[in-house]
Parts: structure tokens; sequence; C-alpha cells
């Protein structure tokens, strides 16, 4: 995707020296635009945990460089020791997130079979951008499938604006690149639909404030900000045709977890007879759980919800400013579970499936097969 | 309610000089407690629509004393002229509230089958007074009825703590005492029952950050912040025994426009098998509206979601902030409609009645009965 015109992905090793990974530093968005650099595990950690990377495929693809920094700093006769320390923990820094666990199990995988020091180094590095690779291609190939549905609706309106709402950030900035619920946007966009994007601001952290809309600004699409309180009357009032959102894991069943409050514009989609749709590449399929509500819930710091960052425009600085009484308790649950039975669909690099276990399995054989011989 | 342990009502005449109205800034609050006076129309009007005063019932005894600045600042002859004007621009300040409305209308027709000027301004002072007073009883009254409701579930739950969700504020500092959804709740707590306040902050005005968990805090009443985003996942989770929301307008039929992302809430209870009241003293109820779609929607300034203000720490000092992109475009409804569908009750000052034209009817036949002769 563009920022002022020049192309970026989200994450990248620097071309005069691999063993740097550059990312955006998506805290300072929209406000101000840095280019961060990690060359250690540590560093990937900080960057995962205290979000200066998020969002499904960008935490794997920053997972998968963490897996090769930690490779490429350990001894080489100690190279799958310490990456079975990095899996660790990285699997912690954020729990909900699938892909992070499924690209730190794709490099120890890559590496493990590999005898020379060195030589799994170079796995490593090889697997970590095939994941960032494969991430931008998939979210390309969701947009493919998904601009069908927008097209659809397009036609049903004579050609007038289909209006899309979306939670969170699932745009190019929470993948590598494209983004899933932003990629049939995109797609859309591309094809000559007139497209509308409602975005949710996606309290606490705004990432539909701080990130969708300055997405979506930079790539030239029309888009509205508004509070997550506002989408069920929209919908009432018949001012969404559609909805997309990402999710950070899916169960082999179709439950979605996503960004908290995804839930309640599901029911709210349901009630007013709205298509849900939910956008993702299969690495963000668990394929071992069964049912959503066994899914790890992050739960992040109250000081999220009373304090908030943004720009002063009279001093020109970032600054921080408390929002509540001095004592207030506050508590910040990241993510919350959509039940299969309110989504329409869920559309992936393979194609739009069913939000059940019979599809899921018909259009992903090789990944169910798996588990089920596992 | 009490502020340091000093009883304070939302809004009284000076009792030195009943020519100034007493109001408590509610947009400086948590972070500054500042009394203001209102001594002309045009006060109370900016009072109202700059949200110095907000809250069903506070904005029907603001209008009310509104009406009384109004005729005191008239000559004795254009009292009734000078009303009518009044009504006319303090019905524009905000156009969902039915308080407003119904207050404008009690002073204008108390005042009006009285000959002398001098005399109507005395009327106007104490119809503004009554609707004061009437307000604070009303919502003692919701308290002692929606008590009921709470020892019901504290006694299923065998005493365990009952976690009672609201929306918005619909505390005291909505209306002149008590509050109407706080009511029970205060009710409760003084009947030795162990309750739990999660309080959704509300956005964009983060009513519940900033005021109600303030006032619950003050009241010593245990509380929690969240995100309006929240409310589904924990209703999913067993964490939310009810939730009591306030109104500003509540139609014949029982639909409630409340805040919006109230009908959020109400559909998650519904999913969930949790119970939704709504609690209201008469005041709020539209005798001539019969389809909640007809309620006038409020739209405010988008800037009340791309900016905020809160406390910055470092300085002292109270500071806004940007939040987005310069450009970003926003939109800002204020209420939502949520269908009597969904409304397991409403509580009145008269008792607990069904969402439903039959129940609402039976339980104020005066009211009713005067919108059927009209």
């Amino acid at each position: 995707m563009n920022i002022n015109g020049r192309h970026f992905r989200t994450i990248w090793p620097d071309p005069e020296n691999r063993n740097k990974i550059c990312i955006i530093d998506q805290r300072q968005l929209p406000h101000q635009f840095i280019i961060e650099t990690l060359t250690c595990l540590d560093d990937s950690i900080r960057a995962i945990k205290d979000m200066h990377v998020r969002g499904a495929g960008l935490i794997g693809a920053a997972a998968g460089f963490g897996m090769y920094l930690a490779a490429i700093n350990a001894p080489d006769h100690g190279v799958d020791e310490k990456l079975e320390q990095a899996a660790i923990l990285l699997n912690r820094s954020r729990p909900t997130a699938r892909n992070l666990g499924w690209a730190v199990e794709r490099v120890l995988a890559a590496v493990t079979k590999i005898e020379d020091g060195i030589d799994k180094k170079k796995a490593a590095y090889k697997t970590a951008c095939e994941i960032a690779d494969e991430d931008a291609a998939f979210c390309r190939q969701i947009g493919i499938h998904g601009l069908e549905l927008i097209a659809a609706i397009s036609k049903k309106k004579n050609g007038k604006q289909v209006n899309i709402l979306t939670h969170c950030n699932a745009g190019w900035l929470a993948f590598v690149d494209y983004g899933s619920a932003t990629a049939p946007i995109y797609a859309a966009r591309d094809a000559g639909i007139d497209v509308h994007v409602w975005v949710d601001e996606t309290r606490p952290w705004n990432q539909g404030a701080k990130l969708t809309t300055w997405e979506l600004q930079q790539e030239g699409i029309a888009n509205t900000l508004i509070t997550d309180n506002t989408g069920g009357h929209l919908m009432q009032n018949g001012m969404v045709d559609m909805v997309i959102v990402g999710t950070d894991r899916t169960t082999h069943t179709g439950d979605v977890a996503n960004k908290i409050g995804t839930y309640l514009k599901a029911l709210a989609a349901y009630d007013n007879n709205i298509p849900f749709y939910v956008a993702l590449p299969s690495s963000t399929f668990d394929w071992e759980l069964e049912d959503g509500t066994d899914i790890p819930i992050e739960q992040r710091s109250g000081d999220e919800i009373t304090r908030i960052s943004g720009m002063n425009d009279k001093t020109g600085e970032i600054e921080t400013v408390r929002l509540v009484a001095p004592g207030t308790q506050a508590i910040n649950y990241s993510f919350d579970v959509t039940p299969a039975r309110l989504i329409s669909g869920l559309i992936t690099e393979r194609g739009i499936v069913q939000a059940n276990k019979e599809a899921i399995d018909a259009l992903f054989p090789d990944k169910t097969k798996k588990l089920t011989q596992g």
C-alpha cells in the first residue's frame, strides 16, 4: 500500500543489512511516521507486546522475523535451543493472536530439520521472508474473493455507493500488505466500484481512528469515523450494506475472536439482516479448537482506557491526558468471540466459506487432515 | 447525593438570590468541581446545548428554570410572549430530550392561565421548583421499585455481589437527585446488598468515564470502567447479572431512545438472557409517539469524536488532544433507539411495567387518557 504515494510493506529486512528488520512504529500513527529497526529477539517481543506492530498477519510476520533475529544472535551450535526459548517468549507476548504461534511453529519446523547451524540461520531467514510474502499474497487473494461480494451489492444498488462497516484495523497495517478486511475494499476500488467505509474508532487503542482512517485516506477511499456505539443505529437506518472484519484467531468450527466489540456489531448485523463477513488468511485458523469459548482472551492494562494520547495542536507535541478521576478502576479485555451462527461467511485466500466445521474442512482438507492424523 | 460528604442537587436557585440558578458545570468533571450561575434564558440555552448540564431529568429541570429566567427578564406585560419565544428556543437546544419539551409545556401551562404579569413570574418560579422537586421524588420512587429487582437477584445468588451494567450517566448528575438507572443501585446499597457496577465509558462524550465512575466513587459504590465494546464479552461470560439504563425519550409503546450504543447492549443482553431494564420518570414518556423510529435523533459535532480533553498530569492543566489525522471526517449521532422487544421492563415512579402500550396505558391511565381526549 502507499504512504504519500510511495509503496511500503509493514515489515521488511533492511536491504543494506538483512540482520536489521524494519517496521513502522504504529503507536505513533497518524501523527508521526517513524520507521523502527529491530535487531534482536527482545526488540521483536517488545514491538509485539507494546503494539509497535499489531494485527493478525503482521504479528505473525513479526514473530517469524523475531525467530530469525533470535537465531542469528545464537552461537551456531545453539540455534535450536535458542529458538525453543524464543518460541516460548514470543507465544506469551500476545495470547489471542493465532498467527503468532503459527509463525513460530513454522520457523521451528523449518530450522530443526536442518543439521548445520549456519544453514539453520539461513533457513530461519528464508522462512520468515516466506511467511511475510505469503501473508501479502494471501491477502491479495482475499481481496479478489471478497470483491465478488461487494460487486454483487453494488449491482443490486444499481451502482450506488456501497457502505461497508469495519471494526478495528484489519487493513494493510495489520498485515504485510493489502490487509484482510480491507483487501476486498481496495479490490473494489480498483474495479471502479463506489465504496465508502464506516470506521469504528475501536476503543481503547483506537486502531480505527488512528490507523484505518489514515490508511484509507492514504489510498483515497471514502471513509467516515464513528464511535463504536454507532454501528447499530446506522444498521437500523439502512446505512450499512455489509460488515467486514478481521480476526486474531478463528476456530476450526467458525467461531471468531476479534477485537473487543466485534460481537456487538455481529449481533446488530444479524438483527438487521445485514451480511457480516470475516476475512482471514488460513494462518489465523486454530485447527485444534472446536469452541470459541476456549480461545484465550488477552487482558491489557486499564491505563489504555483511563489515559489517551494525541496531538496537542497548541504545542505541536503528542501528549497524554487522563480521562477519569484518580483511582478509577478499569478492566481491559482486548478481544471477544463472535459465535459462528452470527457470521455470513469467511473470506479466505482459497475462497468464501460458511462458518462451520464441514465447510471449513472441505475448503482446507490439507490442514484439517493434519490435525486428524496428528 | 454527596460530593466529598456534602449533599448537593445538580440544580438549585441561589438561596440568597433566587434570580440566580446554580448548576454544576459537568463539562469540567471529574477534574474540577465548578458551580456556575445562570441569570438569563441565553445562559440556560447555552448550558443545555453545550452540555454544562445534561441527562433527561436535569435537562427538564434546567429548561423549567430557563423558562423562569426568561419570565423574570421580561416586562410584566410581556411574559407570555417572551415565554412562547423561550419555549421554541429551548425545544431546539437538544432535540431528542423529551423532558425538555415536557418541562417547557408545564411552565407555559402554569403561566398562561394567570392574569397578572408579576404573578406569572411567581408561577414560573413555583413550577420550575416543582419540576425539580418532583424529579428528585420520582427518582427516589424509581429506586424503591428497582430495588426489588436487585434484591431478587441478590437472593438468587445467595448474597454474592450483584453485577449491574450501565451505559452513559443516568445517575444523579443526569437528574436533580438520585438518578434513574442509579437510583435502584443506591437503594440496594442502602439495603445492604453487595452491588458492583460495570460502567460503559460512553463515547464520545465519556459520560460514563467522567461522571458515572466519579458519582459512584463519591457514594462508595464498587465500580469498574470498561470500554463500550466490552459489555457483550462480559455478558457472554456470566459477568453481568442485569443491565439498567436511562432514556431521553420513550414512546407510548415502549421503544426507548437513549445514548448511542444502548441498542447494542440490549441486543447482547437479549442474546445472553440477561435482564435489560430502563429506568425513567413518567416525564420522559412521549405520549404522542407510537414508533421509536419517529424519535428525532440529535446529531452533534464530529469534533467530539476526533478530539478529547483530559488532565495533563505533567502540567496540571486540562488539555485537548487530536486523536486522528487532519481532515478525518467523523459523524456523531448522540442517541439510538432500542425496540421494546429487547426490553425486560421499564422502572417508573409508579412501579415496574412491561415495555408495551397496553401495560404502559394501564399504569398511566391519567396520561394516556389526556392524549386520547386531546
